[in-house]
């Protein structure tokens, strides 16, 4: 009989255990996510980060950035690209991206009729875009994430003036096609005529994307402007066709500002033949896109003010910010 | 016997439904935040959001920003601010706010040397502080949230030149003193100047924050000037100051635009006395900001690039785009 009883006692202990100790293991599901467990997707949620020239180390940062969103969050991603700078090529990838149905599209994208097609048909599929490193011009696009290019040019007029020192004219080479070399050569030109009047800009020069081109164009201003010293070339290729220049004339002391972090360049920087290149924040961009596509997918946004309002649901604009790299800290960039 | 089995039984079923049930209830630590349960952090964790007139309906949205990504996040947080523009109130509260020892603060600030030296505090104390809506020129603050208000000027312009028609003069009414302000004004004028070369501003005049000194000079800019047929009015008393102004000279017909959602000047574009009002994403400052604070507290963010190449922890400025209050959406503005 005291065994009975005290068979009894211990199977009520163990259901008040029990009761204290159960937890549902379903999400309850509730307009607002899950309040209780965070910020958190499925596994099999997969968001794709779309580039061109996807070989580039330039990607690397923002695709670390993308990889680590999605580990925080819990969710899946792809990288594709193209080879090359090809509108068609890319809207062709977009277009098979789009087939998959991920659950968001990041994409750094060419401003073309092919493309903005593409971005069309994948709003059409439900799937949010959001811009990486590129503006792209299309209703499609929830938000840009990116370098404010204004502004990167702005900065290297600033930092360019400052090297050069109180005199020398100045150049620009740059290629001429890309949309974000457009507006670093806009913010470049407009803070020299604002900030430095006196400061004379001899030449603009179209490297087209290709060294070489651009070593050819950066000898003829030296060749025609012999007080030239300083150019700012405007992305990778017409950096290294600058200083190619400028080691093949001896002219050394040409104050060279460039935009990216090619392992070419750290060279340059290195032996001081590049003065300073603008680095930018490419792991927020990959960072910051995945977690607005997952909150508009997982409908974590001020819905009703977007719907009744027309108030955007995410940021316009989310600029990164840049840095300068430089002979003392250009070690730093070696990748490691 | 039997009886005395049957208990056996039970009480090994409930051991092991206790152990299939059973969940730690603490949260793993790891240096990259919680991998499997999402981003999530502690209820006693508390985040402040500090305004300046912080009864002001405009607040509203984006302190229910700042709670929403609070419950998502399951933090907490405490709204204070002070009840008139007044820098050297604001540097007390920020103060007091800082002894608390909050995870990190979102501050609508005046840039003032007052408000400068407390916030050099809160980073000696190990507080990550964003900016919304207003920027403060300090390298303390690690990012902006809000409204690019050059674009704001710059899209009011645009509005006003199409609701004003081919011709009529146009003036400002603002808040001289306010640094958003001055941003308005500057997209608004630089605009004008490239886009609308012809048109005339005629006069720039100083409400002070004022309904009844910004009304006292529309009235004399509207008995000066009688084809002036637009105004952008920069904030909420300059709007209101210019539609009464305008109802009193039954000038109904002069466009009115200004920026802010006040009930005032709801009522003044639903009479048709203002045209349209400047909407802007607070939700979306509030919402972000929390999210801001939270990576850095959590050392989500890339902390690599930053303590090595320089690379700005977070995004320099987010942001969150503005939307039109019309005639013919206004009353989903109203509170419901």
């Amino acid at each position: 009989m005291k065994k009975t009883v005290l068979l009894y006692a211990s199977l009520i202990a163990a259901m008040v255990l029990l009761g204290y100790f159960y937890y549902p293991t379903t999400t309850p599901s509730s307009p607002w996510g899950n309040l209780n467990t965070g910020i958190r997707g499925e596994i099999d949620e997969k968001y794709v980060m779309l580039t061109n020239e996807s070989g580039a180390d330039y990607w690397k940062n923002a695709l670390k950035g993308f990889e680590d969103a999605a580990d925080k969050l819990n969710v899946s991603i792809d990288y594709v690209g193209t080879s090359n700078y090809d509108a068609t090529e890319q809207a062709t990838i977009l277009e098979q991206v789009i087939a998959k149905k991920p659950k968001g599209i990041a994409i750094a994208g060419i401003e073309s009729p092919e493309v903005l097609d593409a971005l069309v048909k994948a709003d059409e599929a439900g799937i949010p875009v959001v811009s990486i490193d590129n503006t792209i011009n299309s209703p499609v696009i929830k938000s840009f994430i990116g370098t404010d290019n204004y502004f990167a040019g702005a900065e290297a007029a600033r930092r360019l003036v400052k090297e050069v020192g109180p005199s020398g004219d100045l150049a620009v080479v740059m290629n001429s096609g890309r949309p974000n070399e457009q507006l670093r050569l806009k913010g470049f030109t407009e803070t020299m005529a604002a900030e430095f009047p006196n400061r004379r800009i001899v030449g603009v020069a179209n490297g087209q994307g290709s060294n070489k081109e651009a070593r050819k164009q950066a000898v003829a201003l030296l060749n025609q402007y012999p007080n030239l010293s300083g150019v700012f070339a405007t992305n990778t290729e017409e950096g290294i066709g600058v200083a190619e220049a400028a080691v093949y004339y001896k002219k050394k002391l040409i104050k060279i500002i460039t935009v990216n972090e090619d392992i070419r360049t750290l060279d340059y920087i290195k032996q001081g033949v590049i003065t300073a290149s603008i680095e930018q924040g490419t792991w927020n961009m990959g960072y910051w896109a995945l977690q607005q596509l997952f909150h508009v997918k997982h409908n974590l946004l001020n819905e009703t003010a977007y719907s009744e309002r027309n108030i955007p649901l995410l940021p316009k604009q989310v600029y990164t910010d840049i840095s300068f790299i430089t002979k003392d800290n250009v070690d730093n960039f070696y990748a490691k």
